[in-house]
């Protein structure tokens, strides 16, 4: 892997602490490297937590274990520890019992009781956890536990990924400010295959269980849905909130105005830690977003967007600076989404989609327009393009984030394990 | 685009001429290069016709134009008219005019009356025909058409194809020996998007309409339906089959014996076409087939098989000669069929599948054997190689042919119209 030419930076701000948590990351011996490869995330007092894991039909082990301790303990929740080069997947009855054991090493040092950490994991499948190295390294990591930790946090779980993942919002509820701060991994296709997508939020936000599961279920629909496909996803992917309540706002006990307030925070923060998974994408040169509208329901809108998303041809133009609208056309035809040729326009513009932004029109009623080649190839030419379908039927809209296909994403790929 | 280097060849043994049908291939002025862009199929006697056209919700102006001559006159078919260079797609009622204006030049040409010829485009999408060129091409590549003229028909519709296609099969029915020859294109990735896949064939046999159409659904569900997926097809993709009964076999008129030996023979042809198209991937150096065995239904089957052949991280990893069982089993698991990880077995071969054949299993009840690395990358060393996948559940059972994702198909599909 290189990272010394990728197109796209890290995050530009840095983490925001959240009140009542510590974080840290060290490097315990997982992977040969020498690189951070344990991080534990912790909160003293216990925290309400919610989760959602992986559709695929072989979920690793700390999966197994998480969506266990989930349903038997979800109001007295301490911390998670993550471990990276090794996903614990593919490991049988054995990998269970070194999910268990990491989670109890975990709890230990954290002085907490049973079943209140939970457990992930992200690398190489099929091998079985260095459990010992990882169990040497909890109390050492937990000695670490600080609350500015979130950098290292996030570096120690990374795999491919160029660069550490982080976001933090902040929003005001009951007169108290509340802070969300997540970190993620994921890396591979946009799609992620069996590139593990995990991400882990904290926020010291006061609400009720079923409520938090609710917002985290809204905020992922918006955002690591949106740079995946239902279903198309690893052994591994999981997405996890823990809430301490420290903010001293107010419990959000029903949905209302305070709990739209706290989605949002926790729909941006998970937003933006889904574009930095997207731009981290192995090889990617191109920020692409994906909005499509007049579709006959938001599910189709995402059927069409997802489609023109995963296509290797679209993906391989836009690393090309190609602006093969046929191709794009093409897989919206495909989609399986309702579609009718005689109402189909297409737009480019660089950047990300702004109100008002000035669009170049590509294909207007299903055939081209006489647009100047020259305005498409500019506009293909920018590291961040939009890329916008009015299929003129009816309400239905979604966007999605994706990526070029690139010389790099191969190189990467092929030689992963050798 | 490169053909030198290129992994596989094409046919090693040259097409049989049909009784009674004459073919032939031009350069007319599409293509800037200079290259073969004309094909014509022509049968003086009438023939009956079948057709299986694409499910994409664009459809070319080509399609449009054959689904209807299908539906009017599907008995009284004198050949088909075939250019390269440009698809005719997206091109409004100009395209659709140009398609007809293309089917009567190459009715005047074979001197028959309306609604007898088929027509089919490939190339570009979204720019009108050069329909004056393709109108001054027709009577001089009817000129030309002569029985062994399949070569340079199979050349003259070529994209980003590396070599020509064609594949002959004989059989014997009533005491008389049938032929089916046929020519095929298609690059691009083996999942179509928009990478055209056109196939032509032509029998001698005598049977009915309904009978034929009904045995081509068989043979393209055996053969360029495995090399693809329902509904991921391009604008314009097209399998026709012409059948003129210049064999003097005793007709075909119900299901049996001659009529499966038919279906046999036409199944051979499109198979091994379809095989072609694999190997003639854009940048391919591996032809893969996938086996998946043990599912609770040959459409299940399907899917897995499908769900391993298109990833591109499966892909990559048959570039990357890593057998990285990892990869195909999360594919197996996100494919939405139903699988038990705990009766999940998977095993490689070099070659194609064969019976009784030495296979090394990588994968045993859901986790790894402790297989040696260097006899896995050995096999995955190979151009061909087999891949296993039995589920333990039902008795469905598919296969596939896939290939892998290459350097080069990332420079040939970025730079197709720079």
């Amino acid at each position: 892997m290189s990272t010394k030419e990728h197109a796209f930076a890290g995050p530009s701000t840095p983490p925001i602490p959240v009140k009542g948590f510590d974080a840290a990351g060290i490097h315990c011996g997982v992977k040969p490297t020498g690189a951070l490869d344990l991080a534990l995330i912790a909160s003293p007092t216990a925290c309400r937590s919610a989760a959602v894991f992986t559709q695929n039909a072989f979920p690793a082990a700390p999966v197994l274990y998480d969506r266990d301790l989930l349903r038997m303990n979800p109001e007295g929740t301490h911390g998670v520890v993550i471990n990276s080069g090794n996903a614990n997947a593919c490991t049988s009855a054995e990998g269970n019992a070194n999910a268990r054991r990491m989670a109890e090493a975990a709890e230990k040092s954290l002085g907490s009781t049973d079943n209140t950490a939970y457990v992930m994991s992200t690398g190489v499948i099929g091998v079985q956890l260095p459990i010992g190295v990882i169990e040497a390294g909890i109390p050492e990591v937990a000695a670490k536990l600080r609350p500015d930790g979130w950098e290292e946090a996030a570096e120690a779980i990374m795999t491919t990924d160029v660069f550490p993942k982080w976001a933090s919002a902040q929003a005001d509820i009951s007169g108290k400010t509340v802070t969300v701060t997540g970190i993620g991994k994921g890396a591979g296709m946009i799609h992620p295959n069996m590139a593990t997508m995990l991400g882990t939020l904290a926020t010291d936000v006061s609400i009720t269980q079923p409520l938090l599961q609710k917002a985290l279920g809204t905020a992922v629909k918006r955002s690591f849905n949106r740079i995946s496909i239902d279903g198309d996803t690893s052994t591994n992917d999981t997405v996890l909130v823990m809430a301490n309540g420290a903010a001293g706002n107010v419990e959000i006990v029903e949905e209302g105005q305070d709990y739209d307030t706290f989605v949002d925070a926790l729909t941006e923060a998970s937003m933006e830690i889904a574009k930095l998974i997207v731009r981290n994408g192995e090889g990617v040169t191109k920020f692409v977003t994906i909005q499509v509208e007049g579709a006959v329901s938001d599910e189709e809108a995402h059927t069409v967007a997802n489609s023109i998303a995963k296509s290797p041809l679209v993906k391989t133009a836009f690393f090309g600076h190609d602006a093969n609208w046929g191709r794009i056309l093409c897989a919206v035809g495909y989609s399986g989404a309702t579609v009718d040729p005689t109402r189909a326009y297409l737009y480019i513009a660089p950047g990300q989609p702004q109100a008002g932004q000035a669009e170049l029109q590509l294909v207007d009623a299903g055939t081209p327009t006489d647009y100047a080649e020259a305005d498409a190839s500019a506009i293909f030419a920018e590291s961040e393009i939009s890329v916008r379908v009015a299929l003129g039927l009816g309400e239905g809209a979604a966007t999605v984030w994706t990526c070029d296909l690139s010389y790099e994403y191969v190189s990467i790929n092929a030689e992963y394990r050798t």
